[in-house]
């Protein structure tokens, strides 16, 4: 069965355009009343896998579940109750069935705002600080060597006094493992620490990743640059302007990011400690650097399609000039040849033995004399 | 008399260009003094529909009445009277009897600005708070697939402690078809809350519509690049054109609702509960999430225009390469046949009767120079 | 001698370019201390007209004036002496002379500053409020249909408890009309309010007529759009950027009258009464509509300059295309042509009786063949 | 000595090109130790021209200095002492001498960053309000008739409770004699009142000529539109490019100075009286218009090379077609007379007597075809 | 050893192409959780060069030490224990060894992300403010004559109660020699004042190189537009667009440090005292003004590449003006030719003896006719 659903799944991608990484279905739920549980997403993994590291200063216990879509799934059976100072991370991949996501609810007073918001993958950045937890939202930025394309994955956090749940749209792996192998360590500083730390550290994870998205699209722009220069063709500027729609997806991922972080590091609830937030300003000035180098990308894709057009153009009138001096060239001698082709039957020059010779000589001389001419001038 | 209405109403529609849909017929009220109740609209209906619902958490009575243009109505006739815990949510289709309009005037202090406001269908979105009740205006879209085009309607909210009115502009049909299936079950979540769960409920469902319209907006921009990609006609540029003042259209409907619902999540009246307020930030959630993308789309039908110039010119350049290169080829073939055609009695070579091949052999010479030499330069 | 000044009235107003609606003459006061009252204007008429409106809810006293240039006017003559509850409005046309706005300085405690912004007709928008009264300068629009201008006329008010001086600068005419019917009315909604609330229903109605400006530009825009598809010449382009013009000097009148009208609404003296304020709200709601329709306009004459250039070069082009491709088809065969012209004895073609029969044919058939494969090429 | 500083005070003007306008030497003073004075500008006179004007309602004495350059500055030898109710205008002229400016420090605690900023004259406008004084530097322009440029002069002032110093760069002339005339007259408002009040009156004769600039530079876009209808040329461009440039300057001085404006108006210390923050404002609704205008003669100055490059292109059209639309009419009539120059011996056509007129009226009539279809065809 | 690094060293700044500048390898860090120190720069040299001040007041101990990549460095074995109203300032170069700058930790309560952000050369400016300390981080821009480019340093400043730290990326050279000059003189301004001073001694010095860095792009771009006016070719095209980056380049050195300066100005700790305040808003003032000349240099460039465009065309367009017209005067005058030329047995001009000249003269007459016409109409 899981062959069936791999060939479905890449006809979706297939189909998954340039456009609709920007708009992407969020239909499904119209009609609907809001409040509504109901996932809309591309990807419909046949399995939920659920990762849960409880750990404290100095133990760590981790489990690793897969709930398959006929299974059903509580939170009671598979998750540890919590003791003391115990803290919990459960790390979701796929979200594509309502009734787990509305087991999560349990943690969270059953908000189904948040729920929805879980759901529905077509999200923009954003946190929620409630009463107990904070929600934040955001897209998780991967580059897909195979068909060159930056690809996103939601990926939802919920921050609680003692838990961190991160839930992933699912698409296979995650840039979570530095994190796992820091849990590992005993005494480790997420160890060590309250959950907000550990919420830091995989957006810490996540937002490194976007740095290798942007020297990517530097590299685009660096090949695209030597092709500009080297041999353009019509695909070059097709490619710049992929290009240009690439960077724009990219920043409309990280635009609203700043924002969100911004709510976080502000938040005057208990969860987020005061010695967090100055990490949490660490990734916002990272957002703020990320943010300007878009803008610079983005600058430089619009200079290379303006220097795009305008070397199309100078090619362009290089050849016609050419052409038309060669043509403007030879229709003066032509004309004389048709003078001499004339048949009035006295044309005395027509008669002399110098005659051929002559207009010869003159044409030549003619056409050097343009030569020289436009050659002076600057035209050839 | 309904069937001259209709042809009427055709003509008034067909008239009604895109640029009308920016700037609507709103003189129809100069030179009145402020407060004078006068109907601006497109529409006028021959009766005015009104539905009813009286509801609390137990009971739901459901009323639906016509009132003809040359009945009387009275709120006292017609609305039940409403007994403690009892909500009620009147939903009015038709806008064109001011004397209606007034008459309802009885819930809201008979404030002649807000009665005017929704008399006047030629609004900008907004929300004003008042002492004892909320006033809403916006534009409901929906996609008219006969003609291809976005059409609005306006609907005005009134949200008071114990009623919601919804006053449509009167096309036929509405979006809130959900609502009421929701109403009609016994302690569903409307019936158990208060009005402005209503409200949020009716605002949810307009706002899920404008998705919709924002992916119809997606198909056609892809639709176009597909047209653009293949073959581009000059048509192809006004549709790209149509296309951009459509989105600019959505565009006004949404930016200044962004506002409206920010006024009413921060209303300090008791009439929003703390409760809902999240529900109505969520909204502007997806308005904020909807304004993105619109500048996506007017981005993308940015580049397409400029795509579609570059195209042609890219396309006409070759076309007069290509035609001047066939010109310039010929062109000194020509003058050496002129040569030749010159009637000099002494020119050896046509006594010669090699002097023909040897000409035709040079003549082809030449030309396959010409064209080897262009190919070269990458000309051809 | 009305007669003269009609002549040299009109004089001026041929030389008021485009330019000048912009940057008029303010430079008559260079060099004078500030605080001088001098007129800086357009208009000098031959007499200032004062209109007088006593009245209270019960009475109403109207008188009219002329004061020729050649009469001096002093405040205690004219104007009635205000008893308990009654109000005045003033309403004065013509500020050519300092003398009369001097003596009006009697009304705002000689505030020179205020004064001197009532003589000077270039002023921007505004509002300042003192204590006990308020100034409001603004543009009043007329669309003067004779030579399909938008005009423009200063009007300068002062609120205060008690009396509305309007200060018009003074063509013929103008909007007030139905306030003066209202107020003759007895028990109307004027005669029953305060001060501010006249002010409300003057700016109304002179808001109201923007709304008419900005159809009529819609109009000169649908129209200037047929023209576009139908028979585009360089006038066309000519009109599309006086347009702009148009709609960028409407566009600077209401932008800062925004501002204005909400200084006004926010004021905390106890001249606007709490319930005033929601009207001049009303009114900045319909500055906001406006000027939003303004920014749709513009873009809207905007994206029309780029389809007229984009036209010009498409027609351009497809003439060239053409000429070209009648050249191109008879170049090769005047080539042939020109072979057959040689004159070398040797040349078994022509001695052949089919020589000039398959010639002809050979030609037509190659200038078939290069039609065909233009065709084909989709160059024709 | 005077002689040979004219010449290279010349050279000096004649380099400053456009561009030196914007980007002023300032590289002097880099290496330095901030708190160094040196002056940095462009004018390096041969003496300091000080007035002082010593003044209280019923006196005022005026006294005229010319320090030269070898001569030695105090201001206890120069300036008066101030009893009680007097108030000192002192008016510099040049400001190359770091040992004069650096006196003036007694005046403001010898606070160097204010010394160093009135030295270097290549200051953005800016306010500075400390304790006990107000610096204020600003741009003095005006317009050079001789080479059509708008030229700029830093003056710097400094208010004190009962001084006001205004120091000039240093060109020959300035703007303030409507002021020195106020003051001479005896109980003239300036002479009544507070220091703050003469520094509003020098600012606003500054300003008052900011309108002057503003309409040279107007009437130049209208000699500039009206060359651009009747014969554009490339200088017409270049002018087009150069008053750009100009307009880019002028706001370059307009704009910081809003907010320095702004700052001084709203001081809260006791420098700046109540009664004086009004004419302020009126200053500062004065640069508002300004800036409003300078926007609007940058968009007509755009306008007009869209318009030139619209025109030049047109024009080229036009010529081009008509050029080829003669070569194509010929071309087929050449070939035409190319196949009856061919040497067929059997070209039944060439024997009869009626091939010739047949033969010529036949490319008459192609040629008249032509025509008809070109001009129907709106091509010529 | 040095050599080889050397000349890899070449390799890696050889690679540094435009691009590059504007995205650095930050990558080296993904992966690694937050908070590992890791040197991430394009430098990496053979030692850490450290200078260190000891002053106060009357004396000043001045010491400079290498530390080899071998070599281990420790805090108490270097810097001078400081005794009462000493401070001291330490200028490091280099930060690639990440065990030095964990060294410095102990001044900074081992902050991590302050040492993190010291050894990642890609910062974006910005101030933070801690307890006891500030972190500053900016780019010191100076000028490579020799490929004619910006080029950038990182430094760090961290400004603790009685230390300065200035830490730079280690590019040989820099621009503190001023500074070191007045601290070494006694009494000077600096020894006699707190260090916050001395920090803005060392600001001033570097924004003072920005006036040098912007000159030179002025420079750069007059020498651009001669080369505009007098001969433009491809290559000016590629200078312009190249200059403009640059221009970039250093807009986005100075936008971000403004909000640094402006942070630290509002400082409220007890850093930054009072007096030393007003200093910081004068770095303020300049970088304000750098950014004024910056944004106008990038409209020149901007209008620069414009003028480039527009005198491609106008030349092209000439030359090609000239050859059509040539191609047009010839082509009828060949057509005349072609008529005579052909064969009719009965063309009677043939036979006439006044045939020849006739028909020479006739199209002499032709081309002069046209050439006339062009003339008139000013298409020559």
């Amino acid at each position: 069965m899981k062959n069936i659903k791999k060939k479905s799944d890449k006809k979706v991608k297939k189909k998954k355009t340039n456009l609709q990484k920007f708009i992407r279905k969020s239909t499904d739920k119209v009609g609907l009343p809001p409040g509504t549980l109901v996932h809309v997403g591309r990807y419909k993994l046949d399995k939920v896998g659920i990762e849960i590291f409880n750990y404290n200063k100095d133990s760590l216990i981790e489990k690793k579940i897969d709930i398959l879509n006929t299974e059903e799934f509580s939170v009671d059976k598979y998750f540890p109750t919590l003791v003391n100072s115990n803290l919990m991370w459960v790390n979701m991949e796929g979200v594509h069935r309502s009734d787990i996501i509305r087991e999560l609810g349990k943690f969270i007073d059953h908000n189904m705002l948040v729920l929805e918001d879980i759901l529905n993958t077509t999200q923009r950045a954003k946190a929620e600080i409630y009463d107990g937890y904070i929600f934040l939202v955001l897209k998780m930025l991967s580059y897909n060597e195979n068909n060159d394309e930056v690809e996103d994955e939601q990926v939802s956090f919920i921050l609680g006094k003692n838990f961190v749940f991160s839930i992933q749209e699912g698409k296979e792996g995650d840039v979570f493992n530095p994190i796992r192998d820091i849990l590992r360590k005993e005494n480790s500083v997420i160890r060590k620490n309250s959950s907000d730390f550990l919420l830091y550290f995989l957006l810490d994870v996540i937002i490194d990743n976007y740095f290798i998205i942007i020297e990517k699209l530097g590299e685009k722009i660096e090949i695209l640059e030597d092709e500009l220069i080297n041999k353009p063709t019509s695909i070059t500027l097709n490619k710049i302007y992929s290009l240009r729609r690439e960077i724009l997806f990219v920043r409309k991922c990280v635009w609203p990011l700043r924002e969100a972080i911004t709510a976080i590091s502000r938040d005057e609830t208990l969860l987020i400690h005061k010695k967090t937030e100055g990490y949490f300003r660490n990734i916002y000035d990272h957002l703020l650097q990320i943010a300007d180098t878009i803008e610079t990308l983005r600058d430089m894709v619009t200079v290379m399609s303006e220097i795009y057009m305008s070397h199309l153009n100078t090619k362009m009138n290089e050849v016609m000039k050419v052409l038309t001096l060669i043509g403007t060239i030879f229709i003066p001698l032509t004309f004389i040849a048709g003078v001499y082709g004339m048949n009035f039957e006295y044309m005395p020059e027509l008669k002399s033995p110098y005659g051929y010779p002559v207009a010869l000589i003159g044409m030549s001389f003619i056409g050097l004399f343009m030569l020289v001419f436009f050659k002076l001038k600057k035209w050839i």
